[in-house]
């Protein structure tokens, strides 16, 4: 099948772009140094890619994501980077041989770890972004609150979230250096063998933690494309152009429901984006297209247009589709 | 079970008020004057409720979404409100049975409605928003065109989907019906029963059409909220507080994944959303939560925020969830 017989819109994947990217990480950050986020692409055919590359401990944002990790048979070092209230799901996925290591970062969350059946936590540290993570102050507290629980207590994680497109780069760089020395401190009351953090914004800047825990580098967005990395643009949107109206505009059947939009409108090569609606982005060109041709419209913001769609279709250079992965961790 | 006990994000609707909307519409659009949109909730079984209110006919915006009214015994009347160019997935609906009716705004769209098997069409007509929509003096044309190939023309359609959040409601109201009177001449040189239109921020005020396109009405969004019509709240996304940073923030479960973002962030009844990640809401509130507390978020737009969820849980006044929905309709 050719990429212009697929059903639109329709989550495409330059093939050689996605071996590209996959590469250019694994040279970076080889084996343990990286612990892939599948959160980016929710694909476990696209995480086995990663687990190929040598790098077999994943990190996960959703229980959904660790029971179906380790239901692909890679469920070798799970570390679900975020608080659950109940664990017993993941406690499930450890009785069945799973590793699963759970961030906590409240005595409540520990309680909720150690009640579910996990074995293994991560203080997750606040390095400056408003969201989760304890203060680094009350870490080693933490840590030792959780070992009486008995549990054991891998180390600590830290997400510099707010600072992925800080701009320019030594600013990204010294603003990591104080958000880590944060972790770093909390570390060192804390012990373990982890201090996991950085994202694709910072993989190769951040070198206090010692796993990273990049995830959008595989397909890529606008966002992260702003910032010079040497990650292609992986990931398409497939869409028919399905009404024009000469010397003005073009629709195209790719809206709110095919894109994540939190990062603002898609991008479409050569051409202007007006504005998107439910299955429609309506946008200008010189020359407009005509009704029936195929765009690639490509997504601001590539996590949450991943819980969007059902398949990824592989594409080749010719626009054949070499293969075709479900998009398997959607939903909690 | 109780709305406590699902896991979240979960998608919510509070069962009275979801009845109250159902209602009010009904009352102000018995039968044939509402075409209820489905792409609002993607629901076969709430758009069962509306049928057995009364409302027979359903409009569309995807073939999955035709399909699957036909195939859960709703395809008595449906209109696909958006152009494709291919349409043998629809001629197959047809052939099985179900009246399907699409719009086109070209030739190129006509003969795809021909070739693919499907014998009605409604011509859409641009009334002013830069979408879909052939130009109003060309609808005469375009229906002539359809008659020589074989099409039944049932009439016209055009969306004033730029007008639906124009306030204050006078000026909604005059310019609805700058935007009408090109709809009702174009039908003027097309013919057929059908002059379709209007949502819910115009079901009242768009007398010029003879069937409203609303969808949003019955679960309802904080934009529509802001207008001041009778419907309500009914859609919530029910989360969990997994992390207090005290005195400053709270974090909850409900994050990019599960809210359509596009109209902007969420909101939380007594309190203040600060930002949206992938899995999290961040938040302040006074007093803040505690964890494990449940919260309830209110989307900013309805539509894509149903394309994120898998099941629709109806609670009783007690928090009782009374059904669960398969959101069936999603995809393409």
């Amino acid at each position: 099948m050719h990429a212009s017989e697929l059903q639109t819109p329709a989550a495409v994947v330059d093939a050689e772009a996605l071996d590209l990217n996959l590469s250019a990480m694994t040279a970076a950050l080889p084996g343990p140094r990286l612990r892939p986020h599948v959160k980016a692409h929710k694909t476990t055919a696209l995480a086995a890619r990663q687990a190929a590359a040598g790098h077999r401990g994943f990190t996960c944002a959703t229980i959904r994501e660790v029971e179906g990790m380790a239901a692909a048979g890679l469920g070798e070092d799970l570390l679900l980077a975020n608080e659950v209230v109940d664990a017993h799901r993941l406690g499930a996925v450890v009785a069945d041989g799973g590793r699963v290591t759970l961030a906590v970062d409240s005595p409540a969350t520990v309680a909720a770890a150690a009640s579910g059946g996990v074995r293994e936590i991560l203080i997750d540290v606040n390095v400056g972004m408003p969201r989760c993570g304890c203060d680094p102050a009350d870490a080693g507290r933490l840590a030792d609150t959780a070992r009486a629980a008995g549990l054991g207590v891998r180390g600590v994680m830290g997400y510099e979230g707010h600072l992925m497109m800080e701009q320019p780069r030594g600013e990204r760089g010294a603003k990591t250096e104080a958000a880590m020395a944060l972790l770093v401190r909390a570390h060192a009351d804390v012990g373990g063998e982890l201090i996991s953090g950085g994202g694709t914004g910072t993989y190769d800047i951040n070198t206090w933690v010692n796993e990273i825990q990049a995830g959008s580098y595989a397909l890529m967005d606008t966002a992260y494309g702003s910032l010079g990395l040497p990650f292609v643009q992986a990931l398409f949107i497939e869409a028919t152009v399905i009404s024009v109206n000469q010397g003005h505009w073009a629709v195209a059947d790719c809206g709110l429901k095919a894109l994540g939009m939190d990062h603002g409108n898609p991008s479409i090569p050569g051409a202007k984006v007006w504005f998107c609606s439910d299955e429609h982005v309506t946008f200008s060109a010189d020359p407009l297209p005509a009704v029936g041709d195929r765009i690639r419209v490509i997504p601001a913001h590539v996590d949450p247009t991943m819980a969007l769609h059902q398949a990824l279709h592989l594409l080749g250079p010719d626009g054949t589709v070499t293969e075709t992965w479900e998009i398997d961790l959607r939903g909690w």
